[in-house]
């Protein structure tokens, strides 16, 4: 498959992710103010992708710029990373990724750099990003395939796949790694309300992949936790606070809370970009409320009934003491998560 | 509002509930097929409703029948209960109505009864049956009602209301007398995929009587009860075993695996027609499973990628140990229940 997120010539180039499965629709855009729509409408979602794709909002800001002085250019850059950075408040890799793109920038203008110098230090960085991101999640797949079993029943939540990230995903990169050294691995995918990223962009992935998946709605984990049909959890992460507590798609906590109850191993896969180690724990990652419509309509279609209140937290936190590891590509980090962490 | 069920003339009158919110529509059936079929695709659901819609559908089979011979009809009346009977295997409620009315037929008959006096026999009891259903809904509210807070959060699953009995409800029975007593309750209802019965049906019934309902995600539950937004849980029942192991609509189980893991009381409403005193255990329980179509499809419209495996239980078991309650209505049943349901 093709990346989910990528650049050329001065352009973001997206699969767009509301098609899906539908179609495999690409839209390529060539300023940062649709690169923050499409951060926000979910076009492009999942922590390592949207962290990748803020930053080429970065480049594509600086490359289509009509500045002339350097100054001038980093001042329209930071007003562009102010208007990424508000697409969505709570997965840290998106103000790492634009931070780490204006950080570049500054440090070029510092330099003395040209504006056409600064461009092409930014799109070189972008590129490296883009590579950077496949690696990682190779990495992660490769440390975290070992936890899997030989043969077994992987539960996942929400799509941390390809789709989540440049490329081969973090959760679903241990499962492709584990697929690839040879392990029998079926996953259940748990639908996941509102916006059913596990239904929708997980199952497309994973059947596009020919790894075996079968859709669950997300009250149905736990039956199947009781009935032994499930090994272990393995999930994504948006941000990941100091102490280890995991803030990641609605449902992640019940599912870890389930998990424990039936004693079955419940992983995290991130790369360490997503580790906010300027948290204390969880209780201070802010939690994205999105559009009410994503509960009351599905594709469109109203399914509630007129005057019903509706509350939709995009995101939940899981304390750490559920968490029985972090994969990263940097290895696996186990508790006590205060000290491993860092 | 109407009746969820209701008889007149030799004719059952059904909400269909399928239908519901969009519009509140009636439908009128005269043969036992078309009401097997009701039952079968959920026009009526819910197992105090179908209990009642089973044993009016012998009533309009006698009804309607040609036979002069009342061993003829009785002959007729059993074929008809077979049909009846094969449409849904979880809920208890469905065979306990359809055998009390047979066993009506079979008494009148034994006893000399002409064909039309063995129809009016019937009739008789199907009206009795719809008042019983409200006087017992009625009974669970009022027995329930003392067990809530006086100002709090309730949460509920599916549909246990009065869309799933004849009027009033179970769990929603509970919470309507606690309201009528002058509690302010607030209600979470869970969705309820696959068929969204808590998002339709549910919030449907409390925004027509005002109750203040706020409709979540299954997952979500979890979340909410970290948070202490809920005090305590209500559902309904398809089917008891004698030791307390109660069937209902899938996803029971994680909300009450969630509940427990939060000290939080699970309570479950149900008439005594759902105790099913020959099974030992929950294990005994017959766990439909419904259309794959339930899960791919919203609303006739396709969510799911081609390709992808599903599984759709209809129902899950909750061991006893979760449950920290019965309430029927005869009483408010307690630990131990292999004791005390006897």
């Amino acid at each position: 498959m093709q990346r989910t997120v990528d650049y050329k010539d001065g352009r973001v180039i997206l699969i767009d992710q509301t098609r899906i499965p539908a179609e495999l629709v690409t839209i390529e855009l060539s300023d940062y103010e649709s690169v923050a729509e499409a951060i926000k409408t979910m076009k492009v979602r999942g922590a390592p992708a949207i962290g990748v794709t803020g930053a080429l909002g970065i480049v594509v800001a600086a490359r289509h710029s009509s500045a002339t002085d350097p100054k001038v250019l980093y001042e329209e850059l930071e007003h562009a990373g102010n208007a990424l950075k508000n697409t969505r408040p709570t997965a840290v890799n998106l103000f790492w990724g634009i931070d780490r793109m204006l950080d570049a920038a500054h440090a070029a203008v510092q330099a003395g750099s040209s504006v056409e110098d600064v461009v092409y230090a930014l799109e070189s960085l972008g590129e490296l990003m883009l590579q950077e991101d496949e690696d990682v999640c190779r990495a992660i797949g490769k440390n975290g395939a070992r936890l899997l079993p030989d043969k077994g029943n992987v539960l996942t939540h929400c799509n941390a796949g390809a789709l989540a990230c440049v490329a081969y995903g973090t959760a679903l990169g241990v499962i492709r790694a584990a697929v690839e050294a040879g392990k029998q691995i079926h996953v259940y995918a748990d639908e996941t309300r509102p916006r059913l990223q596990g239904m929708k962009l997980t199952c497309f992935e994973l059947v596009s992949d020919n790894i075996p998946v079968t859709v669950i709605s997300d009250n149905m984990a736990g039956w199947f936790m009781r009935q032994g049909k499930i090994d272990c959890v393995v999930v994504g992460a948006d941000r990941i606070a100091s102490n280890g507590d995991v803030a990641n798609k609605i449902g992640t906590y019940s599912v870890a809370v389930l998990a424990h109850h039936h004693k079955i191993p419940f992983y995290v896969a991130a790369p360490f970009s997503t580790i906010d180690l300027s948290l204390t724990s969880g209780d201070d990652i802010p939690i994205e409320e999105r559009s009410h419509e994503e509960m009351t309509h599905i594709d469109g279609h109203r399914v509630a009934p007129i005057g019903v209140e509706v509350v939709n937290p995009s995101f939940d936190v899981t304390p750490a003491k559920y968490v029985n590891a972090i994969i990263t590509e940097k290895g696996i980090i186990k508790p006590p998560y205060k000290k491993n962490l860092r």
